[in-house]
């Protein structure tokens, strides 16, 4: 590290990788042996500081959590945006089943999921201000997916993107609260593919499923 | 009260008597107030006692809260039962949206549905114990109901009717989850019965709706 690394500049640099490390060594823990199985000493030693130093970055594990989910959010839309282009219709009904998929690679964050809806249930909390964003954004992106898919003919001209979009996200959320409490026995993929075919059949023009 | 009241069965009954008083009244202030809102002084005022003595009955205000979702489960199975009997295939579809319906009687019991699936996400509490016995009940109980749809020829013969149900309670949760982080504004009803009518045409012989 150079001289001119170590002025304020280069201070706030240092912090905010510093951040980033414990957001990653946090997701990596939660994930693998869940939230309240983790101990934030455990996190402070993957990253090679104290728990006070962890502490002067995240208030409590709380504010931790948060930070993850918001990580995930943005991995999760990153994921999306690197889907085969442009998405639309059936392929973004596909494309939910295939996040599925996806979501059980890291089983550990659909409990943080479920754990980060309650924190979002009291109006007054940070992870309600993430939570709203993230919902609306959400639905309007799929809608718009949706919406082209009735542009080009592919879905019915009578179809309520918003409302499908909405009740995709509904049984997405609602199911991997089913998958928690059911220990993980729940064939979530499945569960989701079965819903999207159930949408499909209702707003293709011929009624054909994916 | 009798001196015979006073012997250890007159304590016990008369222990179980607040025990309810308690519950009630913090069901009323969490639906009305809201969870968070709610001090357990103002739970105890309300039943005559001091906080000391509510915590006599209820050791935090996690437990109170477990007892109050217990008691409107209960409360909820009581309302199925007493619907027009026998409930059957679309007849069960239909009381999901007068369901939907009467919780938001009580908005503020939805916000607490959400905090006690997030504390049923932790597989060592006690939530989590009470939720999963509540699914499988629930699953179970409309997937039957269906069944009989099947059997008198409503419902096509190839009906899924444990996945139906599943998706049904997962879209229940899941858009309750969206109204509550919607500050309310979603149309909860209007959501639940497109959902209900969508399941509808994909599982009625002709393919009629609600």
């Amino acid at each position: 590290m150079t001289r001119n690394n170590r002025g304020p500049r280069g201070s706030y640099a240092v912090g905010l990788a510093r951040r980033a490390k414990i957001v990653e060594a946090a997701a990596l823990r939660f994930a693998q042996e869940g939230y309240h199985r983790t101990p934030l000493t455990l996190i402070a030693q993957d990253v090679g500081i104290t728990e006070g130093g962890l502490l002067h970055h995240f208030r409590s594990k709380k504010h931790l959590l948060l930070a993850v989910m918001e990580h995930r959010f943005v991995s999760e839309e990153e994921w999306w945006s690197r889907l085969p282009e442009p998405m639309t219709g059936l392929g973004t009904l596909r494309a939910m089943v295939a996040a599925t998929e996806r979501h059980l690679t890291e089983p550990g964050l659909i409990e943080l999921f479920v754990l980060i809806s309650a924190e979002a249930a009291d109006a007054d909390s940070a992870a309600h201000t993430l939570f709203a964003a993230r919902y609306e954004r959400a639905i309007d992106e799929l809608a718009e997916q949706l919406r082209r898919g009735v542009d080009d003919g592919s879905l019915r001209a009578d179809t309520d993107c918003k409302a499908v979009a909405r009740e995709c996200i509904a049984v997405s959320d609602g199911l991997q609260l089913q998958w928690v409490i059911s220990g993980g026995t729940l064939d979530l993929v499945e569960a989701v593919r079965l819903h999207t075919d159930r949408i499909a059949r209702t707003i293709t023009p011929d009624g054909t499923g994916l």
